[in-house]
């Protein structure tokens, strides 16, 4: 297949352009009008066989469906509404016409739940299969949660329940190997949030134990673990402390904020508190210093 | 080096950001306010080692340069002005400190000479490297520069002189060699092509042959191919109709629209015109048919 064939089947997958979209795929460049008031959010994030994925457990759909839910729990995280998204992919040779379609019906499928159009990209080889997704969401301006917001006295709060994506790592099988698979993104949780007045937001990408230290940092406070952790049926502390791509929101809000204890049947736990001073350290059970032991690409390395 | 030092190190050699990012690198998104009265414009594009570039021929400054300057030579063919990229990366053990700092020098060298801040983008560890490039223009709303406009009638245009970058990738030095590493975006002549009225625009990616091809399939016409090309020094006309990564801008205008002979000292020169019918066709001399034979990262695999 040549490129411009696999280009002219990525447009008719991809069906009509959504809001704002003024010109999709086939030129330069994609075109986006902005709405008056808003604040547009970017992010991107990289899914690359045998560092985020391995074909041996992955089908074409679940890596597609893959690509796209990190970049929507980026956008979720700041409490913004996903517009469009660009995808490069690099293509290796094992990656037959039914594969490439499987990964695109696997993406659009998710983007088409939220509203999210395939505006563009870039096509390659590579010998390993690499995409690259971008997506961008809007906001009210001035309204996107950020997280260097925390204050000291905030209470920080979870949704949903930890560990369950690195318990489904480990076994590959039942409940949590789906909640590794298809994450959902938390994106009216996320605009919820943001009606709440959070001071602070993020995904749980890489394990609660480097994300909250790195909440910390950012707002330049330390916190304290001290409410029972929600964890995931079967997960160990340690997989809910640690474990990676759960894609949960973390969030403060002032101690005074109305938090539900649910939002549409997700829990929402009150785990901690965030305290003044030692930017980034973290206290659990009031005396133990938790060690942020969560997923990092370079020192793993 | 852990990803927070790399990312730090990153921030540092950025700089402030630049207008309209409301927040940078740090985030899980970039966050960024349009101007009124704006489309914006975005691109992607790879470059992969051993797919687009060598480490025995490329510097990391050549490297870092060549990720950024294919995105906005694709800004300056819709006649945007860039405002802002996002980076994802993906190192390979063998890129060490000294290396990664080199790239980031070449890309924001260039970045900072045409006003572009890098916002954001996300990093990882590959067996080869790979970076994605995203870059977002600006431009006054509906005046973005399509390759679907030209019409019959068309004069067809070209910047500059072809197949510099084709004979410098096969001799490796000289000026030839440094038109394949350090090509220039032609930013204002973008600009200029716009406000000249131009019906149709690209960037000159994959070689005259396939990419004039593209822009007669997109606006549903043929061209004729009928005066002399404008050949880079040395270079073989085959390197001049075939050969790609010369990133000069290929330009439709009405028939009476006044092109000046250079800009800027850039050569500028009416090439062809544009057909009626059989989409995509080309011919050459006034009788024989040109096949596209530019680069095709698909067909050639």
């Amino acid at each position: 297949m040549t490129e411009r064939k696999l280009l002219e089947k990525i447009t008719a997958w991809t069906g009509a352009p959504g809001e704002g979209i003024v010109r999709g795929i086939g030129d330069d460049c994609a075109v986006f009008r902005p709405r008056a008031g808003e604040d547009l959010v970017f992010t991107t994030d990289f899914l690359i066989e045998d560092v985020h994925f391995r074909r041996e457990t992955h089908k074409a759909a679940d890596v597609g469906y893959k690509a796209l839910v990190r970049g929507l729990s980026d956008i979720a995280a700041m409490g913004a509404e996903p517009r469009f998204c660009l995808l490069s992919l690099a293509l290796p040779e094992w990656a037959d016409n039914r594969w490439t379609e499987g990964f695109y019906k696997g993406l659009l499928g998710l983007a088409a739940a939220h509203g999210t159009t395939l505006a563009g990209g870039d096509l390659a080889r590579a010998e390993k299969l690499v995409c690259d997704i971008v997506v961008c969401g809007s906001v009210v301006r001035n309204k996107a949660l950020r997280r260097d917001g925390a204050k000291p006295g905030d209470a920080l709060f979870v949704s949903g329940l930890l560990g369950g994506s690195a318990l489904g790592l480990s076994t590959g099988k039942g409940k949590a190997w789906k909640k590794h698979l298809h994450p959902e993104p938390r994106l009216a949780l996320g605009r919820a949030v943001r009606d709440w007045g959070a001071t602070a937001c993020m995904d749980l990408s890489d394990g609660l134990s480097l994300d909250l230290h790195r909440l910390c940092v950012a707002s330049n406070v330390s916190a304290s673990l001290d409410g029972e952790l929600p964890l995931f049926p079967g997960a160990t502390p340690e997989q809910g402390i640690h474990g990676g791509e759960d894609y949960e929101l973390l969030f403060t809000v002032r101690d005074e904020a109305k938090v539900p204890e649910d939002f549409d049947a997700l829990p929402l736990t009150r785990i901690g508190t965030i305290l003044e001073g030692n930017a980034g350290r973290i206290r659990i059970g009031g005396e133990f210093e938790l060690l942020p032991m969560g997923y990092d690409h370079f020192s793993r390395s």
